[in-house]
């Protein structure tokens, strides 16, 4: 895993330790894979407080608070894109100490980060190097050293233990997977429910994973509120992807499990503990729902693709056209 | 307009008047209520953290800093929401001082709400009263009286205006939304657009009047993030409603605008300016969006209905089934 204790430690230096908020910037995917760590914050920390914004919305609308108290993550894979490019910029402008992630070494993101991380990628069994994992392992450390948070030893652990969970579930979804594409692969939308930590990646596997990669129409709906509106449209026919976390609000994913299976048909369950994730110490390991859900949904995303003929990789309008 | 200025300032004598968080907890459409009110505490605020919950996540995962120094906005119609009269009951608990809002004087919600709000509705043309206003204006109420906010006079010329403006909107877009219906009746999904204070509308229409009042698949898109994946599923065919605000986060609307004008064709536009917004001072004109947005849409919903002879009122799982 890449070390970031030194980074960190910098990071707690700036503005002499007074620092009283954490900001994620990103849009798109990178934008998905903070929300575990702007959850996590928001929920543990007494005294930072968080936020969660997709970048062009930062840059133009900075909170007031915003300055030299400020931590600035901003996470972009190409480095390029430019809204977040800008809200690094601004950031940085505004007195805040940036912490820029990207996969390319020659990023644009890069000039304007103060910390910078590159990150590793494409290996999906090894996903404590992804930048998911780096953000929330940089939180943990950050809140250990402004609150004393003192999980860090649960959370050490859990990262040792993380890439063998992803692996194994890897092996055990191979079967599921394929049936899904099989079943799924004429459906036009889905319904991705999620709650707490995971509902990032609710969101992520409608808007990219569905929508960019596939072309498909898809919503995320969080799993509590599916109860007030949403649950409406069920029907046998509609098909539905649920992320059952371990934690905290499994209950939530338990109970639109529960009406699902009475009401509609086509409910895909991705339950976080049968694929092991309570192997970690459940004092922290709702955190890492996300890090196994996001392996685990490509290799879904990987299946339908191969069934339905579209790669992944085709795009109509993204870095085709202008906008 | 209901008079909460009593209100407020019992609220801020707590705990000897040392309050650093507020947060919004509620469900479906009154915690879409509750976004803008959060959107500009976030934006605004310097010392305060705030937290927009769906209610039952806020029941399991209580914010570490809850407590004495904190206030707490439950929100329910009905005032008998389960979720929600127990999120105010663990508030409660908790040391924070609750604020409960509902329709129904004799709300189960009230026993847990240390300052109760029994707020009008019905009359679309009298907006001032809804709870999203009520909440909006003590939110400024709150800044002013903790942090000097200054822009209270600003505030209450905008609410002295806002209903005729709306009252005015409401006659401008009689034409325009019949034609939406008669465009829109055989549509199965939608994607709604919106940003800034205005998000929470671009939600709330997607999963309360679409999903829950038409039984039609919809999904919510932050202008912002649009171009960030969700654009890939954007053709000829698909119906998109633009929420375009005024304010600071206009320059996204307008982008995600002219890129649907090139590459799409079904695409209503509702501009907040268009509609008179821009009577209101820019200082705080974008608070004031989806209190137009919310009554100009349901002039959408409710000629929707008509035309797909689909009353607003009709369930076929809530309030008819267990859950």
């Amino acid at each position: 895993m890449i070390k970031t204790s030194e980074i960190v430690k910098r990071i707690l230096q700036h503005n002499e330790g007074k620092i009283n908020s954490v900001y994620f910037v990103a849009a798109g995917g990178s934008l998905v894979d903070m929300y575990v760590s702007y959850y996590f914050l928001q929920a543990e920390s007494t005294t930072l407080t968080t936020g969660w914004y997709t970048s062009n919305e930062f840059v133009h609308v900075q909170p007031k608070r915003l300055g030299a108290n400020s931590i600035v993550f901003v996470c972009s894979h190409s480095g390029s894109t430019p809204e977040s490019v800008e809200a690094a910029h601004v950031a940085q402008q505004a007195g805040a100490v940036t912490v820029g992630l990207t996969f390319n070494a020659k990023a644009e993101l890069l000039k304007y980060s103060d910390e910078k991380i590159v990150y590793e990628w494409g290996n999906e069994r090894e996903v404590v190097n992804n930048p998911m994992a780096i953000m929330l392992d940089m939180s943990a450390q950050i809140l250990a050293g402004l609150e004393g948070y003192d999980q860090l030893p649960a959370f050490r652990d859990a990262f040792a233990k993380i890439d063998t969970i992803v692996d194994n579930a890897i092996d055990q979804v191979q079967p599921r997977t394929k049936a899904f594409a099989d079943k799924y692969a004429h459906e036009k939308m889905f319904y991705i429910l999620g709650s707490g930590p995971s509902f990032g990646h609710a969101y992520g596997f409608a808007i990219c994973s569905l929508m960019e990669m596939q072309w498909l129409d898809a919503a995320p709906i969080h799993s509590g509120e599916y109860f007030h509106g949403p649950f409406e449209v069920t029907d046998k026919n509609k098909p539905y992807i649920v992320l059952e976390s371990v934690g905290r609000t499994r209950p939530l994913d338990e109970r639109a499990l529960k009406f699902l299976h009475k009401y509609a048909e086509k409910v895909e369950v991705v339950d976080a503990k049968e694929l092991g994730l309570d192997m970690i110490d459940s004092k922290v390991a709702e955190f890492f729902n996300p890090i196994l859900f996001y392996t685990i949904l490509s290799e879904y995303r990987a299946k339908l693709a191969d069934k339905r003929d579209h790669s992944l990789d085709v795009r109509r309008y993204m870095g085709k056209v202008p906008y």
